[in-house]
């Protein structure tokens, strides 16, 4: 456990005395919901952020419990420090409807008939997963979000969220997911089901008590892990190397995976959970901008670049379908070779990203004010001797009005001296980008990324001069987020 | 049936006299291979060409059996004025070793035993397949090809044939394939091989004269079938359209294609031949372009634009290890959305890139002789009235000694009204590309298509016109290719 962790927590167990009413009419009694918290609740219950979960994850996103190896799913964004500051956020992340991790689903007891549901547990949608998370919340006296954050499966409650509840959160975060299940998707979800199915221990789902469909569960599981990886990764992680039985390790791999899946996972959930997953289409089939209408959140975007089972694609629809209502979108684009998985694994570009998105960082929060500058006339022996002095690689110049009217940096210095020029004046860069205290630090980091520029001078309305913003320090940030 | 196929065909099967000697030492007895053969040999047997199928392929590639509800699997390039045309080729193709179509394969009764293999068949490798099509030729009194062509599996066939008989073929022709095979694949097949092998019917595969299984075959194939369809032919085709048994459209595909398998394919085929699949590395983990360096024949190699279980980047580390041999290597990417099925589909950019690299087609054989030209100092007038009474879309200019200076269009013409020019010297286009009879077809259609320009000029060594290409005629050879 290392200093920036939640430290041990433990999972809560809330009641529902009320029937929950599904979208469909059927209704559930004495449903159960798994959720831990993280961080302290403030006053005006102002510093909530609920996390979903994807496809076998669980309430247990971060921290860890008695016994753990690893810890909750979630861990690198989650704690004091991280992107998830526990220092700053309440954080609550519950199991979904329909799961097997401590909320009722088809593994749970029928209170009717006093048997594990199987398949008389009712289809469930991701519509009902957020009523159910909806209900927790208030009954825990929450009624406002600061933040929901969700990748893959979890992605779409986030959306579902912000269309059912529109005036719930202030900002949504979704992660390599869709708005839409494309049929590729369907398909892999599809013949996961069939092993399942087809597993003879399965047994119309009344397995309980009995042999489980170990079998059909972990071929399930290996299909999904195929997906979950990219091309790129595989050949990365495994090559073509073999095992001493002769086996390919990315076989050995899949063997593991899918057997260590079935002794946490329960097949029925994985049937349903694919279920609702398949059946989600916010677009209702017509228009995603439209149901994105009454959206009210801001929200950021983010796919991966390998990953080809969420493809890029999909993300930039949701980014398209609530540009087009005004809504607040950023989207980015994890540079990533893992593949699907990226979303768990990119600690610090995730950390980066979320941060300056939760917090909404700008320019004038991070820049350094103390910047050496020099007045127009200067000499190239001061410019130089400045830099050397200060430790400043830029160095704006000035006009007399304190504008900006050009930079030198010891590139130029270099230059000059290379080619025995002696005015600073004919190695002056002009072509300046700046940029201003109130722009969000993560398009100040994009437009230098971009000009493959180190440091961008910072001015005010009138032009002049108030700070500078350096790649340094940007990178310290990321430093301090990743580590 | 149509004009252009090969008609009605029988398959034939020959009987090994000898032991078959496998690469691992292992030797079979009374092996037999089925084949089909259309068109004829011609008398000095010069004419040959080798089709290689893909994995749950067969010899029956062209024309049709009695009874049979669509043609051979290539039917749309084999046949009388098709790219394998067999009023010229005598085309070849045989069950691969192991299969279940009339080759020997696990299926097949052992000798020794009097009952089929099953799991005792030895395990064989994508050369043992093509030593056992080299003693068919031998046998059939052929000892050279003039072609050899494969998509997939039998792309495989085809590379491991030019490096264990380089000096056996002219031609070769290799297809969404790899020489490698990567994780991802092995991983795809490791999961359709459980499939099978997790069916209780399976029984260490000894399940034959009992119940077949079918349910793990048929799983297996559904898996198959999502990696051989892209993500967008799957939008294209299925969407999320729902059928009345409120499947989605890629459910009841996906089965309908599974179900069928069962009564066509041998499970244990299956096993085997993938086996040989993910075990095809021609770089002995060592060196593609070393392997390569005793390759005599001329290589086309083309990928599928949407092709991501044989992605392109396999076909090009291909061509990059034949090119470092300065093996003469044509490399083509067909256009398309089919994913990597495209290979048995996209008939007019197969029949076009297929026949032009088997006859070598230079832009001498179909370039226009008869072409209208005018000397320099002529007028707008006449090159319009030329025009209009050639119906010539592209006039070029000669000087007196006969080599080209210019070339005039009508849609320069259009241009001279439009701005009323009235000298044809002020709307002559004098940087023009040419081509040389020489040139090959395919090549000079790809600096027409690289230049958006519809046609070339064509000139000899001196740089006097001797003809003209034009897209349209290229576009009649591709309509003819196709139809």
């Amino acid at each position: 456990m290392t200093e920036r962790s939640v430290g041990y927590v433990e999972t809560k167990h809330h009641h529902l005395k009320e029937l929950f009413r599904l979208v469909n009419g059927d209704e559930l009694a004495g449903v159960s919901i798994a959720y831990e918290t993280y961080g302290k609740l403030n006053s005006d219950k102002s510093n909530v952020i609920l996390i979903c979960h994807a496809l076998t994850g669980d309430a247990h996103a971060a921290g860890w419990h008695e016994g753990d190896k690893k810890p909750g799913w979630w861990d690198i964004v989650i704690g004091p420090g991280k992107a998830f500051d526990t220092n700053k956020y309440f954080v609550i992340c519950s199991n979904v409807l329909g799961g097997c991790k401590g909320t009722t689903g088809p593994a749970s007891t029928n209170p009717q008939s006093g048997l594990p549901y199987g398949l008389s547990f009712p289809r469930i949608t991701i519509e009902d997963m957020v009523n159910l998370q909806y209900k927790l919340l208030k009954n825990l006296g929450i009624s406002s979000l600061y933040a929901i954050a969700g990748g893959s499966m979890g992605g779409m409650q986030v959306l579902q969220w912000t269309v059912s509840y529109p005036d719930f959160m202030k900002k949504a975060i979704v992660l390599a997911s869709t708005a839409i299940s494309s049929p590729q998707q369907i398909a892999f979800n599809e013949v996961a089901r069939q092993a399942i199915i087809r597993d003879p221990y399965w047994n119309d789902g009344d397995y309980y008590g009995g042999e489980l469909p170990k079998q059909g569960l972990s071929l399930a599981r290996m299909i999904g892990h195929i997906t979950y990886l990219s091309d790129d990764s595989m050949h990365d992680k495994f090559g073509r190397d073999t095992r001493e039985n002769e086996m390919f390790q990315v076989e050995s791999y899949l063997h593991h995976q899918g057997d260590t899946f079935t002794s946490r996972f329960d097949p029925n959930s994985y049937l349903y959970l694919t279920g609702a997953v398949d059946n989600f289409d916010l677009s209702n089939g017509f228009s995603l901008a439209k149901s994105f209408s009454n959206i009210e959140s801001e929200f950021m975007i983010i796919s991966v670049s390998s990953d080809w089972l969420y493809p890029s694609y999909q993300s930039e629809e949701i980014v398209q379908a609530l540009g087009s209502n005004d809504i607040n979108v950023q989207y980015r684009k994890l540079i990533s070779h893992f593949g699907h998985d990226a979303f768990l694994l990119e600690k610090g570009q995730l950390n980066y990203l979320l941060s300056t998105f939760l917090g909404h960082l700008t320019v004038g929060d991070v820049m350094s004010e103390d910047v050496s500058t020099l007045r127009e006339g200067c000499t190239l022996e001061e410019a130089a001797q400045l830099m050397i002095l200060n430790n400043a690689t830029h160095i704006p110049i000035l006009a007399a009005s304190g504008r900006i009217t050009g930079i030198v940096t010891s590139w130029d210095i270099t230059r000059a001296v290379a080619n025995k020029i002696s005015s600073i004046e004919k190695i002056l860069s002009r072509d300046i980008l700046t940029s201003h205290p109130d722009e969000s630090l993560s398009n100040a980091a994009l437009i230098m990324e971009d000009n493959a520029i180190s440091a961008l001078p910072v001015v005010d309305d009138r032009g002049c001069l108030v700070g500078i913003l350096s790649s340094d320090t940007i990178s310290a940030m990321v430093g301090r987020g990743a580590k």
